[in-house]
């Protein structure tokens, strides 16, 4: 799921919090996104993966890493709804975006969470500047290695970068 | 509102879990009852509040001992619905007795925590074997002293306790 | 090793830090005393043990509850010195009296240590208003517990305790 | 004390533990340097500095990133000896290379201490492929920011590094 030569998929997101306009990688190509995707009913996600994906924001410049939190509710639907999830991002003081990942007509996995084979919550994503996936965390990560894999992301010159766009449609980068 | 001469308000409740039938200080009269009162979205219930009654549950004898969660919603209450806090005591591994406190028709502010006159969330109550109220913490009070109430309350001689509802005014106790 | 029939055994010190006069078991008769076995070099005793003592001397009134730390060394003595540990108390800012366990010429277990059958450090004995060890937790202690193991002693009656008084030279007591 | 353009001043060490040989930055010469300095019994170095330095050791290859303790007492010197070293080292499990800073005739703070113009402990120093001081923490760090600092030096190109004793005063590589 991390192949370096494939772009990521696209966020499938229903509803968007903390951001005026839609957000996709798309459009956020030319820097690091660090997805956190969580369920708000999750402990770990509540008391590692989204402090952590908080210290991640103050810690970098969003010019350089942007930061969005994916609510990937694959239990508890009806516990987990937006307007649950709007209270808690109010209660918890999560400023950074955050999408509803788009619920499935399959079945309980919501579709971005299907899309990279998520395994369950938390689970962080690395985007790179050129939008390909190049880590993919299932539980705890610490800080040290997250902080040093985020930045040597970010570190990655553009020439390499701008190789990316000419990836093709099958994924494969020349 | 802690005034030992007078029996503590009894709860309100419009919904119990974990437990097979409905409690009250009344029946429970002859334990000492630990009232853990926290909202599901409450930050400080869940990383402070909650681990601490479950810890109290796990120290002290049940048959000294009461441990009873109160879901006292006061904000966001489209949010933390029955459903939520079902799901919510589901992951969060909460197994003693949680009632939810029951919905006033004059405000937001449920009729049990209206009752007791608390500020906010977290707050721990501690009602003696005589059914009065003791203690009322609101926000954070540390295990040591938490520890050293309870056990004082559970060591009160029966005699007091059975004389306990002829206190007089002055809190003194024949 | 707390057969509450027997009067603890008498610590037996070297030298006292944080108190003007020496410190006995026998003097504090009246008091609970708390006595954390340490030593300075021991990571459990200074993350863990050292100061859970110090929360202790803020939660209980002095008047019922004395904390006296007690430095057993029984490995490395030429780092754990009486100079070192005199840095070690002003550098953790320990405030409550602690005694070095006095050298055996028997071998590297000071004579208090081995007089208790202590296993190791961080060790918290404590002992009740008539002199008599009544809990012996060698290891970590959780606060809760420890709370309501002191407070149960400090509210045993004068009278039990003055019956102590009583206890004969082979330690039982009328 | 960050001059980008500068070599970091040369370790002056009186005794090496946990390394069969003298270590020294021009030797490293090539590898990422963290260098821990701290007082054994300061309590930040115990609690976050020797901890994160442990982590830092885990989480980087040694190829890359090489982690030395310093010694650096500048206060309770005949607490803090070179045998109470020893012992702490041992008790820590600290099993990286650790200097003892060499004592200065001119007062009470060792000589590498006073030529990087250290404020106190724990004190982190980020000396880079080319021995250069590129970062200079006092107090604490945190995990995120570190990992990222050390990462970034890690991936600087070997040939910026051969060019760095060229460059300008201007802190311009050539």
């Amino acid at each position: 799921m991390t192949d370096p030569t494939r772009i990521a998929p696209e966020l499938l997101v229903s509803r968007w919090f903390n951001t005026p306009v839609p957000l996709s990688l798309a459009a956020l190509r030319g820097r690091v996104v660090v997805i956190e995707a969580f369920q708000m009913l999750c402990p770990g996600c509540v008391s590692h993966g989204l402090p952590q994906a908080q210290r991640v924001r103050q810690v970098f410049a969003r010019e350089d890493v942007e930061v969005i939190g994916l609510h990937t509710v694959f239990e508890h639907h009806a516990a987990m709804t937006p307007v649950a999830l709007e209270a808690f991002l109010h209660e918890y003081r999560i400023g950074f975006p955050v999408g509803v990942d788009a619920p499935s007509e399959a079945g309980p996995i919501p579709r971005t969470m299907a899309a990279y084979g998520m395994r369950g919550t938390p689970t962080l994503l690395l985007v790179d500047r050129a939008g390909r996936l190049r880590q993919h965390h299932f539980g705890q990560v610490e800080d040290l290695l997250l902080g040093a894999q985020i930045a040597m992301l970010a570190a990655e010159p553009m020439t390499a970068i701008a190789s990316g766009a000419a990836c093709g449609v099958d994924g494969n980068c020349a």
